[in-house]
């Protein structure tokens, strides 16, 4: 079995934003009982990333090292037409994931007890961002 | 065909543990032929990796370049009350991989001459890691 | 429906080599419709990434940044037998990935209108690369 959609999450400002819950849905709309779901980032300024869920301090402390080590002033960047935050936004995708890849258990998202699912932003204005996910199995 | 197990690998201390021959065992056992075998770990403070596994020496930089990185007494942290060193392991994991796909080919682990796989615990305590292994194909 | 093919890079020099048309042809060929396709990139010193593949000094700036924050000549490392390049080369493809998973849609590779598959060669020296690529689905 193959289900494949496109989920368009909404537009927020850089951060992690969580979708585990809607990740989840569309596995049980699935009737997968064991297999993997696959979710694919349609974006370059935008990634994924399976991170700690329960204390939002883990989060902001994770942004925060990474805005200290990939800065927006840089002087070394040259590909700044797209404003300051672009070329940082690349590098954070590129040191992060395009996408994930998360085990189907007993029909449900095979998760540990302190893991969700997140979009990261890495640009400052919103966009909307959309992911393709596959679910396969049996 | 799709085959899934639980893998509980040992409880270690920080650092670089290869299960290369755990999970070729598992792609042995499953009968697949050609297809994919992907490795999920269940936390976030520890993490994987496909790495060297010829030299120590190799693991032993890779592992201090991140220590160098992501020290544990970086001022900025907030999310501390699990110890100096648990959001380091955070922020590590986030670097590395959550999980890996690896190709079966012939019924074997299509690795690379020079590649293992290794679950790369980034807390400084011993904890044992569940790891789910999907193996699917034909 | 599995396909599994090798493909064997051209050797270049270090920097980040586009390869996505390559893998379009393997899906075509592969008549999968709704599906996904896997690469993996057999080596420890050359990794993958799917990064912006419109602008060429994006990909600059990203390979200049990383080549600041792991550079060859750091004194830390022990592990130097086979030249200042080749301990960096493993820590550079640890920090992105070995493996890519990308969507299958209608047939087609499911990129992002900006999306691209590189190869990203980390050694200085030409060096062909080898890559699994395994399309499934339906």
């Amino acid at each position: 079995m193959v289900h494949q959609t496109t989920l368009t999450l909404p537009a927020h400002g850089a951060g992690l934003h969580e979708f585990t819950e809607r990740l989840a849905e569309i596995v049980a709309r699935s009737r997968v009982r064991t297999g993997l779901v696959h979710v694919f980032c349609l974006h370059t300024s935008a990634s994924l990333v399976i991170m700690e869920n329960a204390d939002p301090s883990a989060r902001r402390d994770l942004e925060a090292w990474l805005n200290r080590h990939v800065p927006e002033d840089d002087p070394h960047f040259t590909h700044t037409l797209e404003g300051p935050d672009d070329m940082p936004s690349h590098i954070k995708m590129a040191l992060t994931r395009t996408s994930e890849t998360i085990p189907v258990a007993e029909g449900r998202l095979a998760l540990g007890a302190w893991q969700g699912v997140f979009l990261w932003e890495h640009r400052r204005a919103p966009h909307p961002r959309r992911v393709i996910v596959t679910v396969t199995g049996e």
